[in-house]
């Protein structure tokens, strides 16, 4: 039996839809020594991160906490502790993780109804409360920021009419939390799931949670057993709980380090700050792309900052340039997925990579693919446009 | 909103149940810049990984990965993907962890049986015949090493009884793995998972699982849906395919480093010789025991030489030594779980936790615990045992 040689990753700068840029910091926190799951140290930083958590999610929910799993399962946990066999679920689809929200729901033995958009697009109020009026679910799952299309779904409204209908509204934060405004309370969301990956810049591994009392209350008064035990949340809750401790699983303690870190980062510059600087190094990365002629697959209300997603220019190919981009450059973008593959791009600013010289940088590299594709590109011409917005 | 300090972990000495001690190369591999989920360089990562799992767990197995969880979520995703609703399980319980495995299959919709052995014993052949006779199940759940109570349940035997009848065996060998013989072909066992965090010295957050070929046949011809979408093997396998790469979900990029490097020390050093260093390091701290009056809890045959629970001396302060352990000398040993829970102590020697040295130094710090608790322990008396049975 012959063992492989030591592994040293090659150094990518992340720009696709994640995992994004890491911050030193954080792989020193997640390189520190294992401690136990019980030991105290660990409880502290447990607490910790579950009070930093709720100033993330803009929430007083006491159940708030990272599930030992990614984005996928924090999905999975949200839906299989709300939803009872027999229950009805409306799932609103315009993208991958909407489908993927369906498919959960109905594994959970939900009832489940869609609507859908076309990919790129968002759900008006309207459409909701039609669906609402006419299923009468008891949950309603929508997805906050789609990152397979890259569009931003407006939630305040929605909610208003969600709880007018007396369903609960779960919402997919993965790609939302920390790089545009999510706002639990002031939303009124029953359930939010994210993942670490994204606008946190925590390697992929934990997925935070969090369940408003509303919610907790109907999980607590449950006639039938969680289907998942390692994501039954009233065990969980437990151990995550001050009070009580109860041994579940073994928590993943060096993930949990280093949430706690990328958490610190997060609060340390502040929310707004870090909104406005997505949202600053989105538009001049648009000005890049506009001056480039390379278009958004979504409208520009919608567009969300740290997932641009943009169409292909005619001509040019897909997988060439993104091999080109990280043979020769180092830098990962993702592909399309679903109905979108082969036609868009998605453009990662994430948390550490939403910086103006990762902008630049990347519409540089970029125009030199664009040049070796014959694409009408002129040289100079993105990053000069984005010089000047930078400047105006 | 204040933001905590950085926390930095005391230095413990991991002589619990798990986590185990963790080798500084495992811990600079987990700090390694994190590539995409996508990326050519994490993808030989996987397939390496998935080739050294195979050695590790002495299979052929094309459905062997590891699980985007903990050993927990290795259990579930082993019952998820083998019952359909209706279908009867056995269920061995002699311990926690059996008793989770029952709970597990229950809310997988099984009919599910138990037999029981009091915590600490094993089953006999004839208890496992007796009631695969009468009950005919479809798949069989037993615990190799049980976590909880430190017995070692043979498992030859039973397998040809298991199938004999025409049933699956599932076995938990989350405690075993890498510390005793885990022989998935030799002895025919159609599906096992396992925990980063015990003789493997890697920290928790991933499950290695192994399918056998009659497993994965029952799993593709299902008639219903894989109640889980996060562990539904068909599509995980599907990413860790080298043929089809399909993307499921954001895999732990670092956590899957770590465990790269993990098992190449494992490899490295070579199964059977661990096992021996194992059993050796065991002898050891048995000796010292017995010299200092202390009792395992499990008959001489059937215990785990990586998990060994022995009786708290009467009159001794349980959670006085174990936090005297802790503050004092910096060690974590286990307390009992269940009805050992005040009875027993768990004392772990797994993986990098097994040295001569570690057991020398806890011997000494146990005794020094047992005098000031004021057992009747003559000081060094441990010590002395243990090295005279090293140096026999």
């Amino acid at each position: 039996m012959s063992v492989p040689a030591l592994r040293t990753p090659p150094r990518r700068v992340l720009m696709g839809p994640g995992p994004s840029e890491i911050s030193p910091r954080v792989l020193a926190a997640l390189s520190a020594p294992t401690v136990g799951h019980l030991d105290p140290f660990f409880l502290d930083v447990m607490n910790e991160t579950q009070t930093m958590l709720r100033d993330l999610f803009r929430t007083q929910n006491q159940l708030t906490l990272a599930v030992s799993g990614t984005g996928s399962a924090g999905m999975e946990t949200c839906v299989v502790n709300l939803i009872e066999p027999g229950d009805r679920m409306l799932v609103c689809v315009n993208g991958v993780f909407g489908s993927r929200m369906a498919d959960v729901a109905g594994r959970a033995q939900a009832i489940v109804s869609t609507i859908e958009r076309p990919f790129g697009e968002v759900f008006s109020p309207d459409e909701i409360a039609a669906a609402v009026k006419q299923l009468n679910p008891k949950v309603v799952g929508i997805v906050h920021a789609e990152t397979s299309t890259g569009a931003r779904q407006p939630l305040e409204e929605i909610s208003r009419i969600v709880h007018d209908a007396g369903a609960l509204l779960l919402v997919d934060c993965v790609t939302s939390l920390g790089g545009i405004p999510v706002e639990i309370d002031g939303w009124q969301i029953d359930a939010a799931y994210s993942g670490t990956q994204k606008c946190l810049s925590c390697p992929p591994g934990l997925a935070p949670v969090t369940f408003s009392p509303r919610a907790l209350e109907l999980i607590q008064n449950r006639k039938s057993k969680i289907q998942s035990w390692y994501l039954d949340m009233k065990m969980v809750a437990n151990y995550w709980s001050d009070k009580s401790r109860a041994y579940h699983h073994t928590a993943p303690i060096n993930m949990n380090y280093a949430l706690h870190e990328a958490l610190r980062i997060v609060l340390a510059d502040g929310l707004e700050t870090r909104w406005v600087r997505h949202r600053r190094n989105h538009l001049l990365l648009c000005s890049g792309l506009e001056a480039m002629g390379v278009e958004y697959a979504v409208a520009e209300e919608y567009r969300l900052p740290m997932l641009n997603a943009v169409k292909i220019p005619a001509g040019v190919d897909d997988k060439a340039v993104r091999a080109q981009l990280l043979n020769e450059f180092g830098i990962e973008i993702g592909g399309g997925l679903g109905p979108m593959a082969g036609k868009t791009w998605r453009i990662g600013l994430m948390g550490e990579t939403s910086t103006e010289r990762n902008v630049l940088m990347f519409l540089a590299a970029l125009e030199a693919c664009l040049v070796k594709q014959g694409a009408s590109v002129r040289p100079g011409s993105g990053v000069a446009a984005a010089i000047a917005a930078a400047g105006a």
